[in-house]
């Protein structure tokens, strides 16, 4: 009976894979002592029994027969033979497959970080916002690099990096970012990590408490939003003007520790801060002993005139956090990003980056380092800089006859997307599901809006799709916009 | 003598990096502003000058003004001329250059995060514990496996991924777990992560809110109480015995959340957890309606007896979140974990993850997959485990003569590190400090306490030196060790 019962089970077993014939054994027996099978106290047969029904080695039914007792399924007593531990509790007794789990529950932390901000977050179509054009990425150099670097690899080049990054990585950033974004810096204030997202969450864990305050931009990116959320910061939404970020004194009343901002392009109403605003910005934030943290996240795809001064170039005092991504104009999924902080903060930040997030990656840091260093970098960011300058023009073409007093575009000419600003009477986020029923994706100004009530519009983007698509779907696109601007009641 | 000034400050800057001529002079311009060497009201030559004296055309010199009046450096007033701006804020007019930061001060939270907690933590040396021997890692077999996955890569595997990894390494991972670790699991309760701190920083957020009890093993991977510090938990640490996590009836007065185990090797005692401890700490995450992180980070290293089955296995209630990792069998700057969730929490975790980590890599994970599904990575493990074997064998074999009442070995035969538990008279920290000043890297046990201050003994690694340093460095260590315990009072 039970042999028999143990080689069915030993051969449902066999059926998933080839395991060892006592690693079967002990599973066909754990199996049925936990399904009820085999009772408490129960007396087992004796292992040359065992041996003889089963057909298997005495030492294979030994080795499972130890390992149950040594995990304390069965008991062994000399002189009377091995029995069925009491001490299995009637619990496990019920089957061990995975029940339904009516208890299972996020805490509320975890349920306002899964609930996803947009439903269409995650449909790549002609026009969803934030999404580059990775399509032209030069992965056969790219593999040539990689492959170069691994043949080269030392072992420690496969450790984690407890030094802020790989240092010829390091030292490429360094120079791009004193050139073309004026940040002086020291190579040692540089911190690769795996993303902005863990630059946020590393600068909100090492900078500030919890129910510590962020400012953040309303509207705001949202995935800034929830790594401050993840860190337990508390959220001061500072709203934004066509300057960007506007602090005003009712805002003074909840102090920041951290202040978020994308000053190059404020994200997402395209906003540029102007000089005034950022010398603000720097002064409250010394005021209020408090950080910056300045994401420059598009700052590369400028398309008129030369970039603007960065926060970091202008600060005098070291309190601003300068935080960039090589996702953009290479590959998403690469997962490397930089941070700048300032000279006395860096140690304390390499220590915590290592010990929180064990940096690794090295060789394709290298490989990147080589990237940059061979002016690739450069050469994809002048192309990738054309070709989306051609794309806005081309949106911009086909939404020009619905441009008028309730439809407007906003921001710089930079970046992936652009804003379309619309008056107060238009349902925006109806408007996005109408035109997502056409299978496009745009997305709401108002669901980015953190506290204000007051911004209609749509963000589009024009990174992902190719010119062809941006024109035939931008006719498309502003064939639904006029049909609901023209239905509204005039005023 | 503007001329002179901005010709100086244009060949500093050329020296360097090549940048266009019409961004030198937006360069040398705005940093004679901001440094006060042209002054508010300033009025500046007419372009026509700059152009003569400057030898520059007037298409540059034209840019660089209109940038900087763009940026609101420079107020143009139409007859009478190009002025610097009022505008540039008094404190913005010393010098650019980083001045030295005394106000610059970590949170509470980032001084405890950035604390390192053995200031011997990166020296890697014979016998620092937790490091594997990655030197063995088939490097050319793995460049071979992503340049194939690279040639037939398609955009989309450039991307993040929201669905909790690529599909067939989740497969892999999955059909991995059900045989070698008797975890019952769907496909679907697979994410893969680009760490194990990544993975409980998740749980963390997901499951606790802030101020909410973790319990950890007291002594505790150290590396566990990082990710729960920073992620705003309360740690309550629960003494450990000769069978794992022992909680007692006083810790039910701070009930748990979470619950942080490591059953099959506990970190750094070694203790495997008794299957009654097992039922125990179910049942006790059953009535506290906590959930159990088991962090299984070295079963693949069990050189007796198959491994024990994990939590996961003997979970019904859906109560337990199952962490792995390649970093140990692979090498540690790969950067890809997995955890097993439970099914009714699978969406809200890959939701989370997408937007609090945006995880990619996929060519990487692609590799993985066939990497496992080839047999390469049983392969690696099998020489892996008898390598690991035999230096233990070895260290254990040139430790033997310090062994006895005082000096004593504790836990399963499992891992990368073993623990020598010594006797409450020795100073474990002054022992690792006299073993470091001899080269070689060992942790005292005390360092790895929480709260408890009654554990002495020293953690020493094996996973990283081949075995002829092993025995060499071993007799060292073994006469450095019988030193200090002739040395010590008779008791």
């Amino acid at each position: 009976m039970l042999s028999e019962l143990l080689l069915t089970e030993i051969s449902r077993l066999n059926a998933q894979a080839k395991l060892p014939l006592h690693r079967q054994l002990y599973e066909a027996l754990r199996r049925a002592i936990l399904d009820g099978k085999l009772e408490p106290q129960e007396r087992l047969p004796s292992s040359r029994d065992l041996v003889q029904d089963l057909q298997m080695s005495r030492n294979t039914v030994v080795a499972a027969l130890n390992q149950l007792t040594v995990e304390g399924y069965l008991v062994s007593r000399v002189g009377s033979g091995t029995f069925v531990s009491t001490k299995v509790p009637q619990r496990a007794l019920q089957s061990i497959r995975l029940a339904s789990h009516p208890a299972q529950q996020l805490s509320v932390r975890g349920r306002a970080l899964s609930t996803r901000f947009c439903a269409s977050e995650l449909e790549i179509q002609p026009f969803t916002p934030g999404i580059a054009d990775f399509s032209a990425f030069p992965v056969a150099l790219w593999q040539r690099l990689q492959n170069k670097h691994w043949r080269m690899t030392y072992p420690e080049m496969l450790d984690y990096s407890s030094s802020g990054g790989y240092a010829p990585l390091r030292r490429a950033v360094a120079d791009y970012l004193r050139v073309f974004r004026s940040v002086p810096l020291d190579v040692d204030q540089i911190i690769i990590t795996s993303g902005t997202q863990e630059s946020l969450e590393l600068c909100s864990q090492l900078l500030a408490n919890q129910g510590d305050t962020v400012w953040l931009e309303d509207p705001a990116y949202w995935g800034a939003g929830k790594a401050f959320m993840a860190t337990g910061l508390n959220l001061h939404p500072v709203r934004v003007d066509d300057q960007g970020i506007a602090p005003q004194p009712h805002d003074q009343t909840t102090p920041p520790r951290l202040i978020y901002v994308t000053p190059s392009h404020q994200y997402p109403t395209g906003a540029v801060m102007s000089l005034a605003r950022r010398h603000q910005i720097l002064s409250l934030a010394n005021q209020h002993q408090a950080w910056v943290l300045e994401d420059d996240y598009d700052s590369e795809f400028r398309f008129s005139g030369p970039p603007i001064s960065s926060l970091a170039g202008l600060d005098t005092q070291g309190r601003v956090l300068y935080l960039g991504s090589f996702s953009k104009v290479l590959y998403p999924g690469l997962k490397l990003a930089y941070m700048v902080v300032p000279k006395g903060l860096a140690d304390a930040f390499k220590r915590a980056h290592y010990d929180l997030n064990r940096p690794g990656q090295m060789p394709v840091q290298a490989a990147l380092a080589e990237f940059i260093d061979m002016g690739h970098f450069a050469a994809a960011l002048r192309r990738a800089r054309q070709s989306y300058a051609q794309r806005r023009q081309s949106l911009l073409a086909a939404l020009q006859p619905c441009l008028g007093p309730r439809a407007q575009i906003t921001g710089a000419e930079q970046g992936l997307h652009l804003c379309l600003r619309l008056s107060d009477d238009v349902d925006d986020r109806a408007l996005a599901q109408r035109i997502g029923k056409l299978g496009l994706t745009v997305r709401p100004l108002s669901a980015y809006c953190l506290q204000r009530q007051d911004m209609r519009g749509l963000i589009i983007g024009y990174g992902y799709a190719p010119l062809a698509e941006i024109k035939r779907f931008g006719a498309v696109l502003a064939q639904t916009l006029q049909q609901v601007l023209n239905a509204l009641p005039p005023g």
